[in-house]
């Protein structure tokens, strides 16, 4: 992979699973990020409500190639 | 989130995924447990039986607000 | 558990979850490995194709029972 | 300190400064557990409201003393 | 807290202590950044001049919410 | 090892070794706590005194199953 | 060192050295980023090829003052 | 130490001690490598039977060099 | 900064913060200790007495820079 | 990258380099492995011999694909 | 603990056990440091040879106080 | 290795690399350290200037052996 790769680290939320968090956080820096090859989880956690897991919070750190302006 | 806070570290088990390893520390931990707030993945394991995965455990951390009692 | 058991480090991969992805990994050390107990969780990672997570990739390591020869 | 001790783990929350965090937790702690000995900062967090900082959190751990039950 | 949420990483600088330099962190920030949601600390320094601690040196990382773009 | 399991964090102390810190530490958690099931070491301390070790200590987690209620 | 300052986290890649990849990445950055005044080091891989290093990686974090919008 | 060398990583398990754990996994990792050179504990554990402790697990890791083959 | 630099490992103390206790640290050095340049905060602790905080401990390494000897 | 990948864990050493160490320890591994991918620096040593580096020592995990047998 | 505390780093070695190997640190740092008061082990390590445990060694860092120079 | 040995730890800094960063610190140190064995990396960091590396920076922790006073 030559070439020169930035880090951005979201937090991805999901009622579901940790996967689909992950997708969510995906999905949404793709909105604005192009390149992005890969990504690494830092931490998983949630919120509880009512005695029971209403979200899965997953920080990420997606990793995207530089565009080298000439 | 003013106030004390308390956690409590327990290791969810299930035989499908993670996440339903921490829906059952959850769930099992709501029977005693109240103002339950979030909780924090510690670590990730598992047990293999016959060359398979037959169980998914998460060590977890739930935090809960403190009852100030008057 | 007495006895002396050994780590294999892997990497699973699947296009569908974290949880897949160990049972990947723990399928294909079963076709050498004999006397599996247990895996734990290094780390999570995964690849990102066209702006959308195509696979999940978990580094875990799996501890199985060495045979006492005799 | 002969004897055994005991850990609970807390977090701790002001609007003023982490010392001031940490003060609020053992004296809410002070309310139950009998025989504090020492505290351990485990990690130092706060919210944000408006874009200024509303409160101070610290997790730390308490560490007391067990009775013996002759 | 449904939605995607992006950490940014700073270093704030107080001459009197690291409650101070996290509040300098964050007042900076929030000149440019929105929906800032919750800080954690990182690390911890400072620099030493003529014997006497000149300055405190916080590394936080502050989370904030990202905006979808409808 | 189904169903779900809680940590408690202690700290045993010996004048002989580590080993035995930790035989103490548990043997004191017996005198309340039923069904432990393992141990993991956090780490390891002790005292000194007129320049001679005075005790060991070890700061150890004993994970034990929780029984249901029905 | 008064003032705010940002992290950037990158990764820079060279066929020759460790010392390389880190010279590559800061000089990639310099392109759009000004007062960038130190690095620090958070991991390093590389790539294999016909079981030769092809390349190293440096995942590195660069610090550089936030100018203040007067 | 020139040359290249190896890491294996293995569980020792004992009744007695955690050096005892250590002399175990040594002693059968010694029945199949060979040149082995030192060790690094990576975690201790162990099983806890009716209050009581009844087998420490020490995590090693074993360096050994890997002959040339010529 | 050219030159060869020394880590010099303290424990300050203060009954008010964890500023203070650097700052006690950081006093106390430089009765002996010449050309001190910066401190990293490595843990924070305290002692508790009374149920109620009696002193801030902050664990922490100076920096300093070597004189040549010509 | 679909499939299953296994790490292997190695010191290379060399008298010039860290880079030089790396490149030592993949061509060594070369001569039993096939298939490496990708490497990881776990950390880095050395040895001292009359008050000169003698010798530079990484320790590093090399990550190849498992070879599916049909 | 009112006052300003000092570490130093060793490594102690023995034959026979961890805690062996600590008590022959602190025995050795008597001999010229006062006032040493705790120990915080960092890492466990030994050597092998002939497929034997020779040495066990623990590094480990020692806690003492600084006397004040009126 | 029997005996005690102690630790150094300092801040090697080179225009070129880390390898001669960490030369340079071993070199200064031999000026008043004797008996130096190893060397280990504690973290790796660097100044930047103008855009450009300046400068490399290697903390790391030496080991010496203790000369025992009969």
């Amino acid at each position: 992979m030559p070439g020169t790769y930035k880090f951005t680290e979201l937090v991805g939320t999901s009622p579901v699973s940790f996967a689909e968090a992950v997708k969510a956080a995906v999905a949404e820096a793709a909105k604005t990020v192009r390149h992005m090859d890969w990504f690494e989880v830092v931490s998983e956690r949630g919120r509880i409500v009512d005695g029971k897991v209403q979200e899965f919070q997953v920080v990420l750190k997606i990793g995207f190639k530089l565009e080298r302006t000439p």
